[in-house]
């Protein structure tokens, strides 16, 4: 029997499970090799725009195998939909059968994106953030922030984005949850004054400069996962001490790193992955005036992992 | 909302729609290039050893896009559980949210072979079947004769299998509901009796071979369907006066076709596709002794086709 659960389901039992715990085994069996996880399949759409994307993969020997299916349609807001919906399906590795389908809505892509930010930050941050510099204004902008709070008691953010409607929203629900939120256009003014950043955005071309970040910085990229997509001045990754990426494999083909490397201002062997990182204390900060950036991607394991979590405590 | 339905339901509604009609308009408009199929996505586990297929694709302009998931698990049977599972899940094109999943346990996928396969006989096969030759003992070797019924009255089968219990359960199952079954282990048996054959089997060298033939002979072979399988000497497609492909993309890549093309056996030139020959009479049989090859790999855009059928009627 295929146990099929709903948003409501999956949102009450989250709280109760590590997806931290989860997600860093997940990073740590992929860059031991123990992780399949064949190439996305994509799908695109004209009109109304929209692309959907499938990841897939599986640990080597664990109990399932996920196929998570993620939509961004983006003429969905005009009809008071969400542009971002999906579900994530569960099979077993011995046997095919679909164990479980967690009608998600993209809720769970959000987490496991959120939380492997957290997990950058908690081994690359520096340990006393004073003020968090957030480019976006959108979900990930949000949870990016939230999901810091284990590793920081930080409250005081400066958010950038292209439109003043955007950045009022984002201004008005995050003091409601208790943030301090100054809001600019200026993308100086935000690397000037933080030594935690995340970008969050569709951008396709730099948003922050090199000679504009403080040393001692970390930043979180994960706006960037395509071919295109650009968040960081290629400098940035070439001046900073530690880089990091979800996967290496990923990295060399999307996102900034891509974008360091065709520049010619990266070699593959200063990258290092999360994985990695997690267990070995040489890759990660050791002092406070390190730069350090971290690109995101997005890793299929991320999926298979907090489905797993999430169906293991719901059937 | 999300509208699931199981196995039950959709058997309930199969036998009032009219799947043959749905699936020449998909083969129809694949032709004419209407159709985006990426290519099929895959993971292979080996203990136990099994595989994974994800298709997946849409009709440019209709309401929805499908994802079709078919996993091959060869050890179940050991433990009283089909090899084969499945799901389709529709899509709206209009929004990317899930319309509906049907949990159809790889039924529907067996049912939009076996029509396939009927509707290649309907434009390819003679007039006059007087003995239908089945290669292979398995699901297919059976749907695909009980799917011939709306093609011919005959009756009379000849099935060539590897192992005498396989021959025996078809033999006693296909009289059960109404067939006259003859058993054989040599294929030149088949051949020497039958103007129509179809071939069933996952082998990986030809089981038919040129010289074997009548004139006038129509074959399916649907069997193969990976750049390894085989069932058709290449001989057989050179020497034939028609050679069908229900999509050239794919059969240049799998299949008989592939096999033939790769022998220098067959030019490109000379296949046609499903599509268009449902709608051009001049690509169809036009006489009692012309022998024809149809080549089936299975395609999409079948999914897309069977799975908005069913889904409509039950929602």
């Amino acid at each position: 029997m295929t146990h099929i659960f709903n948003l409501d389901q999956i949102k009450k039992v989250l709280p109760t499970l590590d997806i931290v715990k989860d997600l860093e085994e997940g990073f740590i069996a992929y860059s031991r090799g123990q992780v399949v996880v064949p190439p996305v399949g994509e799908l695109s759409f004209e009109d109304p725009p929209g692309d959907t994307h499938i990841k897939y993969g599986y640990i080597k020997g664990d109990d399932y195998y996920v196929i998570k299916i993620a939509s961004g349609f983006y003429d969905n807001p005009k009809i008071n939909l969400s542009s971002n919906s999906g579900l994530m399906l569960l099979f077993s590795q011995k046997t095919g059968l679909p164990a479980s389908i967690l009608l998600d809505e993209g809720f769970l892509t959000d987490v496991r994106t959120a939380v492997a930010g957290e997990i950058c930050a908690k081994y690359l941050a520096p340990k006393d953030i004073y003020r968090i510099g957030v480019f976006g204004t959108g979900v990930q902008a949000r949870m990016q922030v939230e999901y810091l709070k284990s590793v920081t008691d930080c409250k005081d953010i400066i958010v950038w984005g292209r439109n003043r409607s955007g950045l009022d929203a984002y201004q008005r629900d995050m003091q409601e949850i208790g943030y301090a939120v100054q809001t600019t256009q200026n993308a100086k003014e935000v690397a000037e004054s933080c030594n935690m950043i995340v970008t969050a955005t569709p951008a396709k071309n730099p948003l922050l400069h090199a000679g504009q970040i403080r040393k001692g910085t970390h930043i979180t990229a994960m706006g960037s996962d395509t071919l295109e997509k650009q968040e960081l001045d290629p400098k940035i990754l070439q001046t900073a001490d530690i880089v990091v990426a979800d996967s290496i494999e990923q990295c060399l083909l999307r996102g900034e790193i891509h974008k360091a490397l065709e520049a010619g201002l990266l070699n593959k062997k200063d990258i290092f992955e999360l994985g990695n990182v997690i267990i070995d204390k040489e890759l990660q900060r050791t002092s406070a005036d390190q730069t350090t950036v971290a690109d995101l991607t997005g890793v299929a394991v991320q999926d298979a992992q907090i489905a797993k979590a999430v169906y293991e405590a719901l059937r």
